[in-house]
């Protein structure tokens, strides 16, 4: 199912499915249409169907998509019907925040560990983690089965934590320094510095109308 | 210059060569290859070359681009030739975090106003700037003229405050809440969520490569 190459547009709209999906799940909804999908995300119904189309014909004409079966399926795309733990590096407001969001994660991803180099904050708790020196990156890595790491130091240590994630062999890294990080092909990066999001808006008020929420479009 | 449509994916890159070019002007160096270019950003030099040809002739065979002139360029094509001001709403951890990057934005563009709900933060300061009640939106961004609104509220207050950023007459919003909004077609939208990130990062970690960074190829 995962042979064909999906784009990454594709991709960024599943967790957006996801979450709302979530959501009528809890409120015990059975079943849910490409035009409902598409009026809650402010995404086009057609959209919608061709995104999920790629993974299986999931829907029924007239009924719409069983949401439980849709969760289940869109979490096994994400590789997230196993749980998927996390490391972040750098534990400033930033690192803090983020922390914050584990709540929001659910859907088996998980911050298990925090690493930071001030001596001040190791040791302290940050969401009910505590707090571990950079050096013990390559061991906890390695024993917790970390995947995903989020980077948050400044931007002329990020390089240097890269590097260290990947040889502890993480998979992928979400990057918030405002850096260009070099790491081996097969870890994906994601580019998740705000000050490029902020500044290519500006190129947007003078130039009217492009909607781009919820994801790029590609 | 910017009557024809250049692809968001573009205009994502262009803060990106922006800052390694004022990194270059800071160190006095006069001109640029996109060789040079492409092996810093980690992208095509061909592509680099397309991306900057949609905005004039700027680059000259054998010597490549003038430093100072491709600034001057890209922050006009920005809208950055001109002071952009930025609001943000909502001054947690978040909040906090971001107006530190105040310093990486340079380029004309600055946080200026920090609004929340929360009496124990009103009147209290965050990075110099005095944090004010919601109720003062409005009147403060039309006052300041503020352009972009960054919104880090809880999701279940994000669409209020989307809101009242339109009625206040901003052009773009960086929206950090991990909820769609919903906003005129002419205002624009970034979807900073970085949740999403994450969970769609954990699609790759099994399907082997796929480098993104710096920005969302399209």
């Amino acid at each position: 199912m995962k042979s064909e190459k999906i784009s990454d547009a594709v991709v960024r709209r599943l967790p957006v499915y996801l979450r709302f999906l979530n959501e009528l799940s809890r409120r015990e909804v059975p079943t849910v249409s490409s035009q409902e999908l598409g009026q809650k995300l402010d995404l086009n119904p057609a959209q919608i169907r061709k995104d999920l189309a790629y993974f299986g014909d999931f829907g029924r004409k007239g009924i719409g998509y069983d949401v439980a079966y849709l969760i289940e399926k869109i979490q096994q795309i994400l590789n997230l019907d196993q749980q998927i733990n996390v490391a972040l590096v750098g534990a400033g407001n930033l690192g803090h925040a983020l922390s914050n969001y584990n709540a929001y994660l659910k859907d088996n991803m998980k911050i298990v560990a925090v690493f930071d180099a001030s001596p001040a904050k190791i040791g302290t708790q940050i969401n009910n983690i505590t707090i571990q020196p950079i050096e013990e990156l390559t061991e906890t890595v390695r024993e917790k089965n970390v995947r995903i790491g989020i980077i948050t130091v400044p931007d002329f240590e990020a390089q240097r934590v890269a590097d260290q994630l990947v040889a502890a062999g993480i998979g992928a890294i979400l990057n918030f320094a405002p850096t260009i990080l070099k790491v081996p092909p097969e870890v994906r990066i994601h580019a998740a510095d705000f000050t490029t999001d902020l500044l290519s808006l500006a190129y947007y008020l003078d130039n009217g109308n492009g909607k781009e929420q919820p994801v790029h479009e590609s």
